[in-house]
């Protein structure tokens, strides 16, 4: 191997590490951290939740004394600053490692190189870029965010082949199969918040929960709600996390009836000109807290997110039955000419089970 | 390798031949022959357009006196009757062939077990049934008409993902790319005749042809139009290959008007409490011809086709595009209940350019 190959072999293992943490580390990004002494990986480790020691701490931790002119492989800069956890950089020049190479800096404002800086300051040879397109795809929510304070959008959608959500009648059950269902728990645990419309919880009362085995932390559970109608008889009000209800409500008898509530009740403004609450004002409220947002809501509501261009990504599961001419569509946009069509890049396509899954990318038009 | 495993393998290469004639042979069917002695092939041939040699006759050709104590590897069951060209049964026996390995028995009438019986009254060892499965794919059309009186059906069908054909307004030119159009192509070169609707020829006006390269055949064009009102200008007029208009009027004057033209004209009667023809009776007469027929059509005849059962496969062109919930529905059936709804095994999916193919088998409820 040459020494480019060998860094990047390293780095993959340490993304691998990153890759633990993908259901646990929110609002923090996933990072991981191998160290790399003659050929052999002396330490490793990753960040597991927010509050507990970064991946650089554990690593060294497992190497030791013996880090000292070692190599460590970490997937994200190094933090400067102390947060809840003090300075990785710190620690990588006090356990007197030689090199550390970085697949990508931090763009968050508080480290944004000044990691690299104090490790360079040292003595410490530092390279960055190494799999950065990798790196990139494991912390896409958190990185959105920091660059943009805005979350990343994923919006869920299941359908038939020919388009249709439900029957005209409402009927909807299992259009999809039991994988498909699955899948999107994995989905749901990775995302930061469950995002939904109180016309699918009056319709469909879902639990919007993750129920995988294992540490699962529960997402938080956000219902755009802007005239404040959600039953509280509700589910979703019944099982562990937390719910939130954002509105648009001038209603003070309402507003006092859901403060009474166990939940946080969030005012937004309305967009100009439409009903439900704004997404623009809910993206920038969203932003301050959420590195990734999943959307499970109706035709509307994911309509929307999709064609005011807020969806990062679209996640359509399609179960192979046609639900004819008159079953409810799955956007309820009404798009007057072929040149507004809404355009895709598929992303990836695949069979869960009977069902296929297209994650899909919008191209702006 | 075992004998069966040497079986397999020469049948393979004999499937692989017939293959070849996929675009030519309609009515009769794709027939492979290789000619085997101490392990290497003596001859080998297919069979290229009804009129000419069998692939049997080709194969023994080639091997000439060398054939004498091979073994044959046919496709299909070696015909025994004298139709346009001689008997292959009583070809092989005069080649004095030791032995003959057919993948399956012809279905065909004529045939069905005597070509066996002729070869094995001669002392030659028969073995049927090798790579059974796949020489059954090679003549679904062939084998259905024999089996059932009835072609082989394929519905073509091209959509939005989300279910949309065109806009409210009619605009629906190029939803689906290049790549899709030309796999299209691919499949009209297979089959007999190319199906559609008076409606379609209307709104669209088709070409329905084939435009591959090389020696290709024109399927007929058949138009369902059963009240008489194709347009005489219509664009597949001017294309060679023959049109045929099956129809349900009794207006003496439209079916002289139409007589006067270059096409054949065929009266079936209409469904019961239906518009158009029905498809049972069209069924009937197209099993008299056609082995195999390909259906580009409307929302309204792609559907029925589908509906009323008469379709064995749906292929489906998907383009990663949304139209919204105005856009025209790729069926028009209106589906009452979810127990209604049309639900298929998926054969095939795959990238097809940009676009996704689906070959659909429908399940029967």
């Amino acid at each position: 191997m040459s020494v480019g190959n060998k860094d990047a072999f390293w780095m993959a293992k340490a993304i691998g590490l990153a890759k633990k943490g993908r259901f646990t580390t929110t609002p923090n990004p996933n990072v991981g951290c191998v160290i790399v002494k003659n050929g052999e990986i002396i330490g490793q480790g990753y960040h597991y939740k927010a509050g507990e020691p970064h991946a650089e701490v554990h690593a060294l931790a497992e190497a030791g004394k013996n880090a000292q002119g070692a190599t460590a492989y970490v997937t994200l800069e190094p933090c400067s600053h102390t947060g809840k956890t003090p300075p990785c950089a710190q620690a990588l020049i006090e356990a007197k490692v030689a090199r550390v190479v970085c697949a990508m800096t931090d763009p968050n404002p508080q480290v944004a190189g000044s990691g690299f800086n104090q490790l360079k300051s040292q003595g410490i040879e530092v390279e960055v870029g190494v799999l950065a397109g990798e790196a990139e795809a494991i912390n896409r929510g958190f990185l959105k965010r920091m660059r943009a304070k805005s979350p990343f959008v994923q919006v869920k959608m299941a359908s038939s082949l020919d388009g249709g959500t439900a029957m005209a009648n409402g009927e909807s059950q299992w259009i999809t199969g039991r994988e498909a269902r699955q899948d999107v728990q994995r989905y749901r645990a990775q995302a930061c918040a469950i995002v939904t419309g109180v016309g699918t919880v009056q319709a469909d009362d879902p639990s919007l929960n993750v129920r995988l085995t294992g540490d699962s932390r529960q997402p938080d559970r956000i219902i755009l709600d802007s005239t404040l109608t959600t039953p509280f008889t509700a589910n979703l009000f019944t099982l562990p996390g937390k719910t939130i209800i954002v509105h648009s409500s001038q209603s003070s008898e309402r507003i006092a009836s859901f403060k009474a509530k166990d939940l946080e009740l969030v005012y937004l403004p309305q967009s100009n000109g439409k009903r439900g609450v704004s997404l623009e004002a809910f993206m920038t409220w969203a932003g301050e807290r959420y590195n990734h947002l999943w959307v499970e809501a109706g035709a509307t509501l994911a309509g929307a997110f999709i064609t005011e261009h807020y969806a990062d990504e679209v996640v359509l599961y399609q179960a192979p039955v046609f639900l004819g001419a008159t079953a409810r569509p799955v956007i309820k946009e009404e798009l007057a000419n072929l040149a507004d069509k809404l355009q895709f890049k598929v992303l990836d396509q695949r069979f869960v089970g009977q069902d296929v899954r297209w994650v899909l990318k919008p191209i702006a038009q």
